[in-house]
């Protein structure tokens, strides 16, 4: 008779701990092949629990292959079902599985892109999203529009009219996953291993990692402080796209000239290639109002992403493409095949937000924080570090660029600052062709109190003067 | 002087008229390279409206480089702004957007993999989910945990191995926008050009769809009764991965026996290769309890997958993938890559739903109802179409698959089912090797109710009746 171990309190119920234990004694070959089970009333009377619960776990034995059940004879331990357990492998994993920096309450991070999130209007979206979530329809709740809510869409056009002299159709946009996403898409979409992609030098080194998946055949064209230098366009080649950030060139700051702009388009037209239009903060223009996109001017060629990551929250996770026509139906079978939708409730709890006129007015707010909190870090920075240092970028978006003519940000003098709780990306991290950007640091203010702002410039200060002196 | 048509009911700001129609009258050519505009004073005057706005005006359309400010001499339209405007291209867009079907009120779909949505406790989730979103502290608005947040990767695990007998680190876990982006992070991560990919067959076609972006060697594997036939692997090759859906084969409904669970086993540790494991819909087993998953014989080669789509709501978005140690470092990257993490918020809910039992509690009511459609379909199949069917897979899960001695579901009788206003899957659809299933569909029972089912089966007998006099 089998030797089982049962215990009331286990939290798992006695049909499971039956099948199990004799699972595992056919698997360690404790039980052979061919063997034969006592009968389910004998392992009942045993056991002193119900014969339907041993029915059950032999039934659940025997659908599984370990035991088969002969009429008339009886049940018996099954062919090939024996596997000696390897031993097993200790866990010994101690690496951290986070790769965002777990900082100390005490560390000052400049990083770029972060809004203020204390002042994100919480009580108001969770109002609007728990409503939403009551009243939807049940079709809301099943798979839905791969290419995103109806309304929300068309919410989004109208804005993006209203706002960026955007003119397209709600059918032109795609709802993705924040502009990553986005990126990821145009990459799949666009690229094949030989296709060639111009970006700009510096540029966010996300977007080069995306692209290198797809082909090694990326070409930096370098930037200045009016954006991409487009009199440096390879003459005689053609790239599957130019991928450029023209409101608020990312780090460097530049807005690109109207120039500039029309040279572009007039490159990717006569080129039929695409230009990739990045719009990740240009909603934040201190002077005047936001420029218009370069997808107005031509919105055959244009692709333009945009994201909610800046203007409400990251952890949102909701961006979108605006796509010519011709595009569409490929970019929605993609989204489809890489995660079918995004979550339906939350857009329709945006498009609620959008329509009732909180994101324009929390946008209106948040701006004239952040150009509060832009001048206080200039305005600190000459008081740190006067006659040393030139600010760059500063007419828009969420963070400058400051060159400091003596200091090399080197990794040596990044790993110091850091050890003065602070945190600051150079310039350099973000080069295609390294060397020239390396005075050069990016920093974000956008979440950054003015305390907090003179205490990690004060830190920085400390770091620099000892590494200069 | 230049004519401005400002409207002050236009609700855009003075400022952006004057910008606006400026900027025009140059891309045009109304306004030529060199021309002067009125001074600031002048227009202010002609226009009534304050001095300020129209400084604020000829600033923007000067940091964009459409004009140029000579101090002393005055406003002067600047070179290589202007841009003949193409004819508007008509919108004549007629196609529809959404790539799943608007169904008429009258519509039964027996798609498979859609829960009883009207019977989600989708006030217990809301009360939840409004509790998160006001108590989460602000870093969980900001850019988060690739991963996905710590609480619900640990909270997982405690129920993988209560309900699944999977003994994993929460460091193992990477939350993913449901299984779909699960299989898109294994095909980038695992698969190249030359690689081989083993998938059962019949299996679902964006498996296929999706693994065939990365590689064109793709080998079907024949299924029967009980899952994938572990003898008719090919010897002396290689894969990357077998693809299975062991727990209860899609579209098929086999659930796999023991002995081919070890034989498939001992072959990827001969081979030295991964399994991918898709445990879409396990939970609803009829028969005993689940089966234990592939991943408890071996944690260093099976990357199990798993999703929240069938035992909570589809347009969630959240599922997971469970990896040996030596691959959560390059899945974690590329998700970070891809959309960066899963809304924070939803995760969160998501983790206080299951700590406070109501998971459990949903999948142990759905699993009464499930059975009870599941019984009432297989009875009433038997009614409407006697001793000509046969009913497979009916196990487990939300769906069965019919198989009809007589009928052959060509293009032809489907569209004359969904003019019916019917909606099933041929199992062929799902074929990789064409014509095995050509007597066979797929028939998802969870989210209808008795009396759709039947209206359903009445409507599919008519069109099948018709069809073979």
């Amino acid at each position: 008779m089998l030797y089982l171990n049962l215990n009331k309190q286990q939290g798992r119920s006695i049909c499971q701990q039956i099948y199990e234990q004799i699972q595992n004694m056919i698997l360690n070959g404790e039980l052979k092949a061919g063997e034969k089970l006592a009968s389910t009333r004998e392992m009942a009377r045993v056991l002193n629990v119900s014969r339907n619960t041993v029915i059950t776990a032999y039934e659940m034995l025997a659908s599984e292959g370990f035991v088969i059940s002969i009429p008339g004879c009886g049940v018996f331990v099954n062919q090939g079902a024996e596997f000696p357990k390897a031993p097993e492998t200790l866990i010994d994993y101690n690496a951290s599985a986070f790769s965002i920096a777990e900082y100390k309450q005490d560390h000052i991070s400049f990083d770029s892109g972060t809004p203020a999130l204390e002042l994100f209007p919480r009580h108001k979206w969770n109002r609007i999203a728990s409503q939403i979530f009551r009243e939807a329809p049940i079709s809301v709740f099943g798979y839905d529009y791969p290419q995103g809510r109806p309304e929300l869409r068309k919410t989004l056009a109208a804005y993006l009219k209203k706002t960026r002299g955007i003119n397209c159709h709600p059918d032109q946009i795609i709802i993705t996953a924040g502009a990553k996403q986005a990126l990821t898409l145009v990459a799949k979409c666009l690229l094949h291993e030989e296709s060639e992609v111009w970006i700009e030098d510096p540029s966010n080194r996300n977007v080069k990692k995306i692209f290198s998946y797809h082909t090694s055949n990326i070409t930096p064209i370098p930037v200045d402080h009016e954006g991409i230098q487009t009199h440096m366009l390879p003459k005689n080649r053609k790239p599957a796209f130019i991928f450029v950030t023209p409101s608020h060139q990312f780090p460097m700051g530049g807005i690109l000239s109207i120039q500039r702009r029309l040279e572009l388009i007039r490159c990717i037209q006569e080129m039929c290639c695409y230009i990739v239009e990045d719009d990740y903060d240009s909603e934040f223009k201190y002077k005047g109002l936001p420029i218009n996109s370069l997808y107005s001017h031509d919105h055959e060629r244009v692709i333009y992403i945009g994201t909610f990551s800046k203007i409400l929250f990251p952890s949102l996770r909701l961006g979108y493409i605006v796509l010519p026509f011709s595009l569409v139906e490929q970019f929605r079978e993609w989204k489809r095949l890489t995660d079918h939708h995004s979550n339906s409730l939350n857009q329709l709890a945006l498009m609620r937000f959008m329509e009732s006129g909180e994101l324009e007015r929390h946008i209106l707010r948040m701006k004239k924080v952040y150009l509060k909190r832009r001048n206080y870090l200039i305005e600190k920075i000459h008081e740190y570090f006067p006659n040393a240092v030139r600010v760059i970028g500063e007419a828009a978006g969420m963070h400058i660029v400051t060159e400091f003519s003596k200091v090399n940000f080197s990794p040596k003098i990044i790993e110091g600052i850091k050890k003065a709780n602070v945190n600051v990306i150079p310039v350099e991290d973000h080069a295609i062709v390294k060397g020239r950007h390396k005075h050069q640091i990016i920093l974000g203010y956008a979440h950054l109190e003015p305390s907090e702002i003179e205490q990690g410039l004060s830190r920085l200060k400390n770091v620099i003067d000892l590494s200069t002196t």
